[in-house]
Formats: C-alpha cells, sequence, structure tokens
C-alpha cells in the first residue's frame, strides 16, 4: 500500500450550516437597527432570499439605489410597505391619498416588489361609521388599481388585528379583505396574511380556502403574539416562538391553500432592535426553522 | 286685593332634574373609588335603578350584607362579574375551577343578580390550541349549567375583544360566543354583549339578531374605544362619547334584537377613579343620555 492511500488522520468535517429556508424572507422592520447596504449585505451573507422593505428608509437611501443594492446582491423584494390609509372622508384627504399611493406604486415597481402592501386606514377624527370608511376603501382602489396594474405591482389588502380598528386599519379579518379585493381581478389585488393579526380568528382556514381558491394570497407574514401588550400596542409583536400562536400550523394553512411564495418574518420589538443584526438574523432563522419551516 | 293675594315675587322654579333612564346600570368598577355603601348610597340619591357588581369587593363586604344593602336601597343587580376562566387543560385546574364557578353562582343567587357573567379564560401557558381551549368551556358548562339553574342563576358568555385572546378570554365573537350557550337551554345559559369588546366586527348585527331570536341576550354593557391603548391595555375603556364606537347603533341593534333589559355602563379608566364619584356618576348619566339612551 503506497503512502498516497493512507487514510487521513480521522477527524470529524465541519458540519456545512444548514441552508437558510428557501422561502423565508426578512421584513427590514424586524432589524431596523440595520442600514440599507448592512441589510442587503446581512441577508446575501446569511443565505436569505428576500427582504421587505418599508418606504420611509428606502425613499431616504433612494429608490433606484436601492433596486440596484437589491437586485446586484442577488434579492428579491417581496413586499413593499405600504399604501393604504384610504379612509379619508374629504376630498382633499382621498386626492392626498390616491396621489400618495401612485407613488408607492411606482416605487414598488421600481423595486420590483412582489405586493403593495395595502394598510387600509382608520376611522376619521369624529367618525364612527366603520361600514362607511369600509366602503370608501374600495371606491378608491377603482383608481388605484388599474394603476397598480399598469405599473405591474399587485396590491394586497392586509388586515390588521381589531385593537387597531379605530386608528389604523377598518379592515380586520381575512373575510372583510377578501370581500374588498374580490371586486377587483385577481392579479390586481390580492390580500397580506399576517399571524399576527389573524391569528385568533377561527374564521382563518375557510378564508384563507377563499383566498387561495381566488388566487388572492398575495403575501404571508409572521411574528408571534405575546402579552402584555406594550402602550399603544404597536411594537409588542414577538420573535418566532415567543408566544402563543401555532406558526407552523398558520403557515400549512396557507400552503394547503396553495401558497408557495415567500414568508415574510416581519417583528416590531425594540428588545431586537437593541441587538446586533448579524445576532438577530441567525436567531430569527433558528426561530423559523423551528417554528415555521 | 288682600295682601295674602299679592303675588310673591317672579322666581325661576327650581328644573326638576331630568330622570336618570330607566334602563341605565352602573357598574361598580366604573367608580372604583366608592366603597359597597358609598355605591348604593350614591346610586339610589341618583335615581340609579340597578348596579353591576362584582365578587371581590363583594366578597369584602360580605355576601349577605351587599345583598341586604342593596335590596334595602331599592336596588337591583344587573349583574355579577364574574366566573369562568374555564380553559385549564389538567384535571386539578378544571376542578378548582369549576369549584370557584360553584362559588360564583350561590354569590350570584344570594344577590339576586340577573346574570353570573363568565369570562372565558385566555390558553394555559405553553398552550397554542385555541379551539381545544374553546371546547373546554363547553365541557365544564356541561357542570355548571345545571349548578347555577338549580340555583336560579342565568350564565352569561362575554366574548372579549381578540387581544385578550392568549391571556383572558378565548371566546372573541358573539357568535363564537352563541356557538357555546346554544348547546345548553336558553334559560340556563346566554351572551353578554358588550360594545367594547364588539364593535368592530361586522358581524355584531347578525350575530345579536341571532341572539335575541334564540332569546339568549342576557346582559348589554358599553364603554366607548379609545387610543392610544394603554400598557397591558385592561384600562383603556373610554367614558361614553369620547371614542369612535356608535353606542347609540350598538344599543339600538340590542333593542331591535329583542332586549329590554338593563344597559350597564362599565369603565375601566383610572381617570375616573380619581374623581369624585358623585360627579363621575353625574357625568356618566349625562353621557349615556347623550350617546346610548
Amino acid at each position: 500500500m503506497s503512502p498516497a492511500t493512507t487514510p487521513t488522520p480521522a477527524q470529524a468535517p465541519t458540519p456545512a450550516p444548514a441552508p437558510t429556508p428557501a422561502r423565508f424572507s426578512l421584513n427590514q422592520e424586524t432589524i431596523r437597527q440595520w442600514s440599507l447596504p448592512e441589510l442587503v449585505t446581512g441577508c446575501a451573507e446569511a443565505g436569505v432570499g428576500a427582504v421587505g422593505l418599508w418606504r420611509d428608509p428606502v425613499r431616504g437611501f433612494g429608490v433606484r439605489e436601492t433596486a440596484k443594492l437589491v437586485t446586484d446582491a442577488g434579492l428579491r423584494v417581496s413586499s413593499l410597505c405600504r399604501g393604504g390609509f384610504f379612509t379619508a372622508a374629504d376630498p382633499a384627504g382621498r386626492a392626498e391619498a390616491l396621489e400618495d399611493n401612485r407613488r408607492a406604486v411606482e416605487e414598488a415597481a421600481e423595486l420590483s416588489a412582489g405586493t403593495l402592501v395595502l394598510v387600509s386606514g382608520g376611522l376619521p377624527p369624529g367618525d364612527r361609521d366603520l361600514v362607511a370608511a369600509r366602503g370608501r376603501i374600495a371606491d378608491i382602489l377603482g383608481e388605484l388599481a388599474p394603476w397598480a396594474s399598469a405599473h405591474g405591482v399587485r396590491l394586497g389588502i392586509e388586515p390588521l388585528h381589531p385593537m387597531f380598528a379605530s386608528d389604523r386599519c377598518v379592515v380586520s379579518t381575512l373575510g372583510q379583505a377578501l370581500d374588498i379585493a374580490e371586486q377587483f381581478p385577481a392579479d390586481q389585488v390580492g390580500v397580506v396574511a399576517d399571524s399576527y393579526h389573524l391569528w385568533w380568528d377561527e374564521r382563518l382556514p375557510a378564508d384563507l380556502r377563499r383566498a387561495g381558491e381566488g388566487g388572492r394570497i398575495v403575501s404571508v407574514q409572521v411574528a408571534d403574539w405575546m402579552t402584555p401588550l406594550p402602550e399603544g400596542v404597536l411594537l409588542g409583536r414577538g420573535q418566532l416562538g415567543d408566544g402563543s400562536i401555532d406558526l407552523r400550523g398558520f403557515r400549512e394553512l396557507a400552503d394547503g391553500a396553495g401558497y408557495r411564495g415567500p414568508v415574510e418574518v416581519e417583528i416590531f420589538h425594540p428588545g431586537l432592535w437593541v441587538r446586533d443584526g448579524e445576532e438577530v438574523l441567525r436567531e430569527v432563522i433558528e426561530r423559523y426553522r423551528a417554528h415555521v419551516e
């Protein structure tokens, strides 16, 4: 036996890190301490394939510059947050909302974002008529949806938890979002299903099936539900696995309804924002594997 | 003309205060700074006909003593808050809940309370199965409802806002409450409709009709919805008229469904608790007239 064939001493191979799940997407607000270049570099190095972006930081960095940064890194933009706030009752407010949403559509088009997420808006000051406010959403979408379609952008109506019904979003359930979306062609307007907002609703399985059958699920987002809720309740979204939601069951319901797109982790939690971004991303991916994949 | 017939100088008659609305009931937590004697005296002097009581202060004062105090003042007890917390998954927790609820029934009977309000309970620690937790409510009611019926006490399942689904009440809509109540005779188990918890739900009109047709509405409560919500969200209930709820529309829906009972004002708000109780009661009654009656 020649020395060349002598086996090298036994040595445990360094285990290759498990690849980041293919459908995992990171919403940038989850690690808001990262600048856009840090986000793109951090995601590319971690093998993340898609990111969800927000208009404010994108405009701060430059829409075109962001698009180039993301494309050069081989990333996709799973969604742009957010348009909407359609519920103004006065003509000036309506015109302003329409104008702002046209800009949001153009930004989404420039980013080749899969979806422009729409948060409908709450009740105008002193207004107590939820039904009328919901009606105004469909009215304004009648103008916005063709505009978005012409720009190659699909709109996604996102129902928010009922605790936001007065001040952010009069659309509180997936069923209500579908009632509005279905007034438009499915390739123009769909719905966004976020575990945080919908987990409590016993109609969720049926509504997701309905959404899937109609080809209306344009985005799936996940965060966990934790209590006690903080003052203002906006920043109470929990790290995956820390709360009460059966996140895997939620993702399986969406998949069972035919959804095959990205699953975007969107957590607003100050506790994640004070930590090292790379460490947070590693943790989020681990939690995603353990609780969602 | 004799002096005796000389008219006295013109003097505007003191206007008699408008009578307190007949269906108005004051839940004692609205003015929690009042002791039970203060509550009973204050309500009797203001012409309030009914009060909603809570178990803790009642037991502190004595159940029998409270019953005598209330009866002697000519007041009725529109509801006793609260039983429930039925969602323990272990046999010991279940037995403890059943035992505590039997005591609550006895207390409600002693007070001749119209309804024992049941708050279902949230998810046990680490549990993520809302459907199973809801199932355990019906299971325990199978034992509690006949016990309550034998004591002449009617149970009222109160759905709480979905923001309480994990930690207080897995029953989030009137429809879910009815799904459970309808498994029992209508004279044993009904539902409690509270504007604060239900106002956002587009199915509320249909669910109230369903509840009314089945003779299931055992209590109606009102508070307004205000934002921003405080930390923990429990103490964010708003004074009537200060928030986003069409309270008159809510009361009219209940009336349209055949409800003729007391309308209980139940506001948990620290801002009301630091003020003079009589002043708060006057304000609550004025607001009730302006926004509910």
